[in-house]
């Protein structure tokens, strides 16, 4: 049997799931669970995997769940969802739309199609199981708690993982994204920039402001700090190499008249390469020491690394395969994916693993919003984009086209040497 | 009768006052008032002075108490004493120390002196009423509410303090300061500095952290306008004229990821003459509406001008009527007095009565303590100064010096004409 | 006659001229000519295109020179070479280097390839006007002086090119590269940069410098006008756009001691979209007057533009022919261009005449050296690029691939509708 | 005899020799001499010193003169006056004005008005010398060359000035200033400032413009540095310190497009006291290392210290003595300098030798012109400063008083012993 007409065949399963699927995606809208507690998500998938098949391990890395439904010899896939939402009071007035609070009682919606994303790797996940005869090998569906903190995919390792599961030969993922509905969207090498968080505490000496000689004044070691940063993206980098570095905050001081003792900022860099990150990251070291020694400060500025996450740089192989069945069957709905300055930590479990990986987007928005947005040169401010209160992926074909992208992807391995 | 002889004569009551000052002196410092919450201190005041025989009047801009001893024809002296406490918790070890609260529970201390200022104008005006023959005109003894806030004069002044009281020829006012009890220092011309405080908010516009392009960034912005102040002082002044920009506090953003939309910046000024305060604002102004342009800042900044002070400017002639005579009673222990970063709101007086003024310090430190300091060139850490929750003047010779100063500096003028 | 065969018939022709060529190039190589200087080179260019059968016009712009071979109806296609050399001294070793120098005895050198650009077309030329028999329509070799200086396109324009020439369907041309020699390189989109140079001059007022209260300071106010300038790179366009701001002089005074007058600084900035070279210069010019504001200055900034030249954006179609005509001819040798940082007339002329353009490169250098230095990851350093005074690309396969490349990129669009 | 007494029987003689000092005086304005060419001057200043008298030594530290006139046991008082001008082309219209040249044929100007100081010495010791009744000691005149250049002072005591002449008791000088003439100022303690030159040369690495990240830019680098100094002013010595810190010139690249290998700067620095010199010295090394750390500069950077001055800190005894002196002769006309920032050499010739000093200024601007500016508040416009092309004192009484204050100051030593 050909890859293609193995998509037929375990696509041919769609229609009749549709409504099920439907009906699931909008009950899980209306229940966002944050990142750590979506014990009622996993549940959910844990229950209908074990339904179609799959032999379920739960409760990986906290709540994250992992079906694999092994169907003969033949390659491995794993296929990766992230389950949490964000804490945002949803404003998208859709009927389903979540009034969820978590457990301080703030709001909480899936401003980020989570929700999207676990429904279309349930309904692959049942197609695939319900037309075995179409294809040959391993496909493992995995969902992850916390993307968003970017702990998940760690989390789940580090409970190991890779024990509990074949060793897949290739690891997918998707996300939706304020495209057009009915698209998807691929890109070989860099695709999500690498994130990198720093909390600087300089220090300084206080001092009666009258009397700034007694001092050393963390207000103006902080504020050359930031200027002087500005020259990492200006002189350090290749002009052809993305980097962004932005301080996002900056604080010292409480009054008009007191030189503080400290002053802190917290900057964030995203970068598309290894090495670049790590020369950013020397950079911002080398200055921030080299600042406060400017100043004649009394000792070196403390740098808290947090939040990091890799770039996510797609296997090209791996992605021109892809890519390839996504145009014999999408056709002129298979684009080219620009570069994202997002991030993402679906990319610690390949590399965990030791497999390649690719990630694709697909679109979410009403088509003809989105034609109208582009007429007007204003997709900018007309199209919801993830994170905003107002994001609401169109239910159709949004889902058709997420679970038909995860069953082509995964048949692009698996297909081929079916019965 | 001389001056020098009247100056005897007066002087000669304080041996019999002494015990009964300093007993007042430790209860004053025992239950320090907030600034327009002198209602203890105010009514202890007007108490005494009526039973000197002070024609009084109180509750002037809120506590504030006058007493006028009209003693024939002659000039008219009007002596200044502050009256408040700071929210500061006391730690002087004391038998006498602090442990007042304000309504809201916070600590209370007289950690500036205001307390030795009002037990020491007192004790001139028992002795002054006590051989009214040694001396000739009229005294009127103030007691300002609300020095600390720079509130309380201009209070006083909008009350109608002009037209309770007759126009005197002069006004005199002291400050106990971290020098050696026993001195006394003037200081003609420029003796306090002015202050002034600015908010200044530069706006924005928020984007996320890995958009720049979409935002203006007020971290930035913020941070020139720090770094950009500093020419204030280096290029746009005299190197002649002292003046010292702090820019106190800094404040934009939550997380590393956001670029927010403003930031807030905080500073104090300190000048000498009216003339290098005005061009130093417009300096501000000027400098902080062009680093928004410069930032492409889509509004001006928000610059709030407050908490401002006049500089204390003693005049030439006062300075030099006085200082004559401290060098007469107090021979080596009267000194010159250092240009001070402090500010002082006691000119408003003088300036709104329309009368020539002079203010001095004199010393509460302990000589002994001082003099082993200053071999070891430890002044700075040894010697607790205003404002600090150790500042505890010794009690003597610091209230004898205050009296002294006090009564001395009264008869300069009305002890000439004296009977 | 399919566009394939046409090629294998027109190229049939190489060998038998190949030995004239090398000679020919040799000569050139050794005979380089300033930018607007190109007479020799000019001459002997008409003098063989009329030997082809071309229909020549000359002096064109100074030194331009045109051919036309109209060889019946069919598309029209104009191939574009430069002529000038650099003003360095050649440091290659080669037996047949310049030792030319120009009227003021400085030594001049091919520096930059143009003599393989012009031998390179001068070959197709010949090849084209040898087998008329195997394409049809129009071919057009243009031969430009003064690329260096960036004036040579526009000087042709300006002396009337399009009323000399048939209108073209497209305009071609090719640069020889530090890359192997035996690939062709093709980029759709932004290929070459924008070039855009600035003079900023900021005027302060002169004192003497221990006075600056009476001076503006220029020293100040340029260098915080070039640490703005960082801004705009790292703030102001996306961190998906490359873009280069370089401030590459400054000046200001002659002595320690006394503020100057004035302060005068150069930039380069290099961009790829015409719209963020605009915003680019609106910031700058922006960021100038608000930094002048900023330091009170007495008047507004000089900013003189100049030097510019604009983006080379491959018109994405034609590109797309070539490049398919070129893997199908070159296979493997065949390759994408990264974006390159820097820049060119060439568009000049196809914008002028409103048709559609794509610019390549072609590898100069000896693969085996290049093989090498990739591998140790020294071709920074061991690859001599274009304007080093070693550069030397190899005579074979360098010359033979620029013919190649000229005349398949040629017949993409001539030899499709042969006989 | 009184000192009193002395001084008017001294200066008893003035009338006797004015006339002949005025002549000499305009003879040297319109023979003026740079610094280490005062051969002429210096010449008549030992041929006049050995016709009074005085036992002469010259040519120490190349063109300096001593006169020594011991006069029987009693104090040693050394006086000193410099004799080079400017090269300035004088405009003040003066019919013996200069038209001197050097030996490069550039205009030379007494523009200073050293020349008025050489006159008024000269007067001085010829009526000390006529009066020898009248006091007691030893009276030396001392020549010095090259006060411009900082250096004629050291150059003298290298020579072996203090093993030329008894020790002094004292040492005195006194400089024409643009106050009114008649008037003598003296100021106790710091009255001159200390200079120091340094240039500091940033090292980066060169590379073409559009590559930033292959080099390191030295543009930024120094510019950051500027901006980084003006903190020293404004946060790291006292507001009550005068400081300036000018940088004067900085200069770096030739076109806009490259980066290049270093920068320069050069700065100016003014200070009164010696532990803030070396505070203000060690806070600019530390910038200029930790600026270029910043950067990441490939080796630190050159700082090069040079054009020292130190500054003239007035013996307070001396100048009380000096000035008592002066307040008994001249009255109303004796003054208060204030704090000037220019810097002189002279304090190195008492240091050398060990022994207090004084330098004060007397006025040689019209007093009716100065009048009429003062009214106008146009001083700083109306009359003109030393330096100025059109620097003329009025020769009386600017010579009168000047002889008079080195006969006055002499004597407040010499004169109380006499006979």
């Amino acid at each position: 049997m050909s890859a293609r007409l193995s998509v037929d065949t375990v696509l041919a399963g769609l229609d009749g799931i549709r409504s099920d699927l439907e009906a699931f995606y909008r009950d899980l809208h209306a229940h966002p669970e944050l990142g750590h507690q979506e014990t009622r998500t996993a549940a959910r998938a844990a229950e209908r995997l074990r339904a179609y098949g799959y032999d379920v391990s739960d409760r990986i890395g906290g709540t994250g769940v992992v079906g694999v439904l092994s169907n003969g010899d033949g390659p491995c896939v794993l296929f990766r969802a992230d389950m949490d939402a964000l804490p945002i009071e949803e404003r998208t007035g859709l009927p389903y739309a979540s009034t969820a609070v978590d457990g301080d009682g703030r709001p909480v919606m899936h401003a980020c199609g989570h929700d999207v994303h676990v429904t279309a790797l349930l309904g692959a996940a049942r197609l695939m199981a319900q037309a075995r005869a179409a294809w040959k090998g391993t496909h493992i569906a995995l969902f992850q708690p916390a993307e968003e903190s970017g702990e998940g995919a760690r989390a789940m390792i580090a409970d190991g993982l890779a024990d509990r599961i074949p060793k897949p030969d290739v690891c997918l993922a998707q996300h939706v994204l304020p495209y057009p509905a009915g698209q998807v969207l691929t890109r070989p090498g860099p695709a999500l920039s690498a994130t990198d968080n720093y909390r600087i505490t300089v220090h300084g000496r206080s001092a009666h402001g009258s009397s700034p000689d007694r001092g050393v004044d963390p207000v103006v070691m902080a504020s050359m700090l930031v200027v002087r940063l500005q020259t990492v993206v200006s002189r350090e980098v290749s002009p052809l190499t993305p980097v962004v570095l932005t301080v996002g905050s900056i604080h010292s001081g409480a009054n008009p008249n007191n030189i503080p003792e400290t002053a802190e900022i917290q900057l964030n860099v995203r970068t598309y390469q290894e090495e670049v990150r790590q020369r950013v990251k020397d950079a911002i070291v080398r200055i921030a020491h080299a600042e406060c020694a400017a100043s004649g400060a009394p000792q070196p500025p403390d740098i808290d690394h947090f939040g990091t996450l890799p770039p996510t740089i797609n296997d090209e192989e791996t992605t021109r395969r892809v890519a390839t069945s996504f145009s014999a069957f999408f056709g002129e709905r298979a684009r080219e994916l620009g570069i994202q300055t997002a991030s993402e930590d679906f990319s610690e479990i390949p590399k965990a693993l030791g497999v390649p990986f690719t990630y694709w987007g697909f679109g979410g928005t009403d088509p003809a919003l989105y034609a109208r947005a582009a007429a007007k040169g204003t997709i900018a401010t007309d199209v919801p984009t993830n994170h905003n209160a107002a994001f609401a992926p169109v239910v159709q074909p949004t889902l058709d086209t997420g679970v038909q992208a995860a069953v082509v992807s995964a048949l692009a391995y698996l297909g081929n040497g079916a019965r």
